[in-house]
């Protein structure tokens, strides 16, 4: 048996035809038509499910399920996707009933961070654990509470939005309406934001001038890494502010959850000991000690293939 | 069949004989011998519980089992108390192998806040439910945090540690070593801390000065609480600033467990719309929206007799 992975983000759709114990077996990715109406994304994916398992040989029969893992606020049992910020048109869009129709196969919706904190579950660096957190950073933060083998969802599924944690009251202003969340100093977007903040004050010698071609709008996550790889005297400073802020979000985290085990996963955790060096310190420094001596924090095992292992997790765990 | 209850604080030893539906039979109350090595306390303990029950002619035989709840580090399953703050002197203490050798019923022992969730769900505003958050504001902020009928504890059995998430990266220093935890900011010392800054820098026209009789290290939420309902202009400066702190810290407990109910307690919580008013406000402000419109956050209902029932709650919890 097999199971399709759907992974739909704001700017491309991955696909996939994926074994029970994990394994990719064939796999594609077009861009996310974003213009179009949801119906016909929806359509697009079916159609491209019918010929990627063609191409497989594939029959639907031995297809145990279909998971999509999709960005912004899910109610998993109706198959809505209620809003999104990557897809700002999808609103209220029933996503389950038409796959359900289309292929007569099982069809599970969750949001991308609760399915990645899945995909780590049955596949990553979560496999045997029955408790642990799932953080990912990317241009957001997001996370998912595993609690005695499954997902701590909360009253409306909403539970693990930890970017939004306010660890800076005044702080700049977030998406979300409030100032000062822990994504907003600490994400892929709070690092490019403080960059940009402090070359605006500071328009001195720096590579990052050079490494965004003068455009300090350029400056992201990535380009700071660069620069601070090549010992950039400001990158350094601006990247060891914004791994200070990632790590409080980690201290507040370790003190409310006392977990044993956090996964890091998401673009920015790319970075690797750049990252995960200084949160590891700030924990030790400012978590409670036994709190902070318990708690393993490790990169996610997944990488770039979390968002198909993560909607093949929904399957798994949807038949438990 | 009874339960006997002991609330062991660092001022004071409660005592009681507890139905199993939470009716307090008989209690006393004594002061803790603060200087005396934990053993004698013990030994007080045992003997103050002989004499209630003699006084309830509830002979051992009728007694399910004796709860106690103690402040602190505590490590329920060997029943030793590691380390409290407000019993210093206590390092490492065994104290259910004592007491179960005397009296010959099961003891169970947890950190006082855990016990006061377990009052809460079994006697008081957490009856009937299976999942919710129970705050406690006092010198400190506590949690317990019910999770499926049962209190999540994590890895060392100090899950619930909010008062520390920090809320203001370079704040005041805490007494866990960190700064700007959520506790320095909007605990019972927190308010009293910033009153204290306030009065030194603004030392004006204030009913707080006549009311700690010109002693600004006297005041505390109590004298605050006094002073706002007397429409003092500072005061309520104040109780505005430690409210919205205050808010802040349930904001994060919001979106992190988009929980249905959030029971709160201790002795700040006795403020009542003094301090429930702002706080929902903040929520409704600045949490998520449906997170923020599903949680209920409402007074807990043990009031004073938390410390008991929750002991008593202990017992009911082991039993299960």
């Amino acid at each position: 048996m097999y199971i399709i992975a759907v992974d739909l983000g704001g700017t491309k759709i991955g696909l996939g035809l994926v074994t029970l114990t994990g394994q990719i077996l064939k796999s594609r990715t077009m861009a996310t038509p974003v213009n179009s109406p949801a119906e016909k994304v929806i359509q697009l994916i079916i159609t491209e499910i019918k010929k990627l398992l063609a191409e497989a040989k594939a029959p639907l029969s031995k297809i145990k399920g279909l998971g999509i893992g999709a960005p912004g606020q899910i109610l998993p049992e109706e198959g809505i996707v209620a809003s999104s910020p990557n897809l700002p048109t999808w609103k209220n869009v029933q996503i389950k009933k038409p796959l359900e129709r289309a292929l007569k196969i099982p069809v599970f919706l969750d949001n991308d961070a609760k399915a990645a904190t899945l995909g780590e579950l049955y596949f990553g660096a979560g496999l045997g654990k029955k408790n642990f957190l799932y953080v990912t950073i990317s241009t957001g933060i997001g996370c998912g509470i595993v609690i005695n083998g499954k997902i701590y969802r909360g009253a409306k599924n909403i539970a693990g939005e930890v970017g939004h944690m306010i660890i800076q009251p005044g702080g700049a202003k977030c998406g979300c309406g409030s100032y000062g969340c822990w994504e907003t100093l600490a994400s892929g977007t709070g690092f490019s934001r403080l960059a940009q903040e402090k070359l605006k004050k500071y328009r001195r010698q720096t590579l990052l001038l050079k490494l965004t071609g003068g455009n300090i709008k350029k400056v992201d996550a990535k380009i700071l890494d660069r620069a601070v790889r090549q010992n950039d005297p400001l990158a350094k400073k601006i990247w060891q502010e914004a791994t200070t802020y990632l790590g409080i979000g980690f201290v507040n985290l370790v003190n409310i959850f006392n977990p044993s085990l956090i996964i890091v996963g998401g673009g920015l955790s790319q970075a690797g000991d750049l990252i995960f060096k200084p949160v590891r310190k700030i924990v030790r420094k400012r978590a409670f000690s036994i709190a902070a001596k318990t708690v393993k924090i490790v990169p996610a095992r997944l990488k770039t293939n979390s968002g198909l292992l993560g909607a093949a997790g929904l399957v798994i765990a949807g038949d438990k």
